[in-house]
């Protein structure tokens, strides 16, 4: 079994679960730090394992394919090994890309031709070779080939272009399903819901893909324009459809808020790069709200960065420290930030999942959020 | 007592010591990783005490006193505690910014102007207001200021500038022996030998210090632009006038095997960017030779970055792996091979300290050599 629900919240729809990999259990639900080239931006493995507690991480395929390559890739016996990450991975397909990189690609029914962002190199993605380059990757989950609508889409292309996905989808699941596990473990395949910001076009393409019978499902084109209430009512839109036994990854989501909102609609996976960017931009979360450590009011504030942090940079730096680093722009303020945040991510996942099987999740959720959410 | 001389080698100059500080012993001889702005480039102070196993460590003055300033490290209670550093540290004067920042000051006898590199503000340093930003800073051994003499400098303009770093010398003690140890601990002032490339300057300097009976003392305006070989004579015709119960810094040097030369003829202490510069550029040391991993001929080397090396990070990554993130100029990989050099130096002066102290130090340092200095 992939997925296993071990608890469903009394007075919402969170679920706490485990997914199981040839790479070792996720408990769910979990957020998943980004690291798009291979690394998730200046934090040391070490570090990701033991300090952030990072169970999953993720990979980008279009990153991964400029650079290392897919020859090198597969040459080392996979990402886990080419990055020495032996917990699982998962790897975003280039859909995102489709739309991030709009003024870089030209799409057809066919696939997708990019210009790398590096050095224009013509790429060409279809719903086929990146099935074969997510299986070089080797990914323990694998996303389909998607176009992520722009949440500003208008009805006519936000159903053309859920269209197409689902059309993409089939081509990549007869490919997935065609092709072998390249090294010794299982790949799961996750289709992607799009339809905008449109009721009928999520409920249809969520109707679609649960008839599939897939291990796991992800939503799209969330968190990409379009306003914050649309998102979370997209999400109660396509969850009710979802089959309840698998797994659902909220792509792209986002803030600590809308993560603990989202868990209460059903979503079991996160990942962003919010905690890395912002981070090295001086912002951090934590329980008592978010702080931008290039303020003057940290100048001399000799206390510990986070004393409620889980993470040794909490203690071992202060906000003066810190503050100090940011404007100096040194590497090592970019460091801690980044870290601190990642592992306050996921000590926030961690602590909803304890709240989840201790069914107080509803409350104690309207308990901390008012603190979450405020500037300090 | 500050410094007691535990070994010297039968076959030439080189000397295992102690230095003794209230922020504990620094073991000679030895090689403090250089933290500029409060921070060794990109790693941790975690990892400089349990991975690099850094004894002690440097600020700059001129770095320092731009960001954060005096103010906030004395409302701090001084550099160690705003940088959460309980070891050793030493500063140097901005004596070294003289020399590298020409066109940004002008010198008189009264002290050098300085426009800020950063914002342009202005700053005057004399020898009295450098003792009392060192004082504030903290350090617990500081270095008088002056000029560090360019290694192509004429010997007339040697001469003068020698005489002038003298005379900025004598005020810097009387200001220093007249002033407080601010955080209650001991501080010691270094006077810095200067005279460029020429043998009577550096016996005329190294004489007058000397006789000044400090606790340390300093070579300086050493590679700085004169061939190597005069460096090592320098070394030589100064060493053979500094008292033998005192520590001898040898200010900013070097390579690998410009330490160990060094070391040869009776240097105790090394500060360098080298490892961390170097490190950011993608070269790195080894007991092998040096690698440049940049080079396409890492890039399906899929075996640990530095089988020998002592740093976690020698372990943990491959040298594809740091070489794709080098490419990919990601931060990881600075950190990575800044953490590797400066674990490799201080690896490599303790194991010159073993030895010196074994009674081998000559025929080991002849045997090791030639595989440093290769590249690889």
């Amino acid at each position: 079994m992939f997925f296993s629900l071990s608890h469903t919240d009394a007075d919402s729809w969170a679920r706490a679960g485990v997914i199981h990999t040839d790479h070792g259990d996720i408990l769910t639900p979990i957020f998943m730090p980004v690291g798009t080239v291979a690394t998730v931006k200046g934090i040391h493995f070490r570090d990701l394992r033991n300090d952030i507690k990072a169970q999953i991480i993720l990979g980008n395929t279009y990153h991964l394919l400029l650079r290392p390559g897919t020859a090198i890739l597969h040459k080392a016996g996979g990402l886990h090994k080419f990055e020495g990450w032996d917990r699982p991975i998962l790897t975003d397909s280039g859909g995102y890309q489709v739309f991030s990189l709009t003024s870089l690609r030209k799409m057809t029914e066919e696939g997708v031709h990019f210009s790398s962002h590096i050095d224009g190199r013509k790429l060409f993605f279809t719903p086929e070779n990146v099935m074969d380059i997510e299986r070089e990757i080797g990914a323990d989950i694998v996303m389909a080939f998607d176009e992520c609508t722009p949440g500003t889409a208008d009805y006519q292309y936000a159903k053309l272009s859920m269209e197409r996905t689902n059309r993409w989808l089939d081509r990549c699941i007869r490919q997935f399903d065609d092709t072998e596990d390249l090294y010794g473990y299982r790949q799961h395949l996750f289709p992607i819901v799009q339809g905008c910001v449109y009721t009928d076009l999520r409920q249809e393409a969520a109707k679609r893909l649960r008839d599939l019978d897939r291990d796991g499902y992800a939503i799209g084109g969330l968190a990409v324009g379009e306003p914050e209430e649309k998102m979370y009512e997209m999400i109660e839109v396509v969850n009710e459809i979802l089959p309840k036994d698998k797994p659902r990854y909220l792509m792209g989501v986002g803030t600590p808020w809308n993560i603990l909102n989202a868990i209460e609609r059903g979503v079991d996976m996160f990942d962003c790069v919010m905690p890395t960017r912002n981070g090295r931009n001086g912002m951090i979360f934590t329980w008592n709200g978010v702080m931008n450590m290039r303020n003057k009011k940290w100048e001399d504030d000799f206390s510990p960065l986070d004393p409620s942090g889980t993470s040794f940079v909490d203690h071992d730096y202060t906000r003066a420290y810190v503050r100090h680093l940011i404007h100096a722009e040194e590497m090592l303020g970019l460091e801690i930030l980044s870290e601190h945040n990642l592992a306050f991510y996921l000590e926030l996942v961690r602590t909803a999942r304890e709240h989840i099987i201790a069914g107080d999740y509803t409350s104690w959720k309207a308990s901390v959020m008012p603190q979450l959410m405020q500037r300090l």
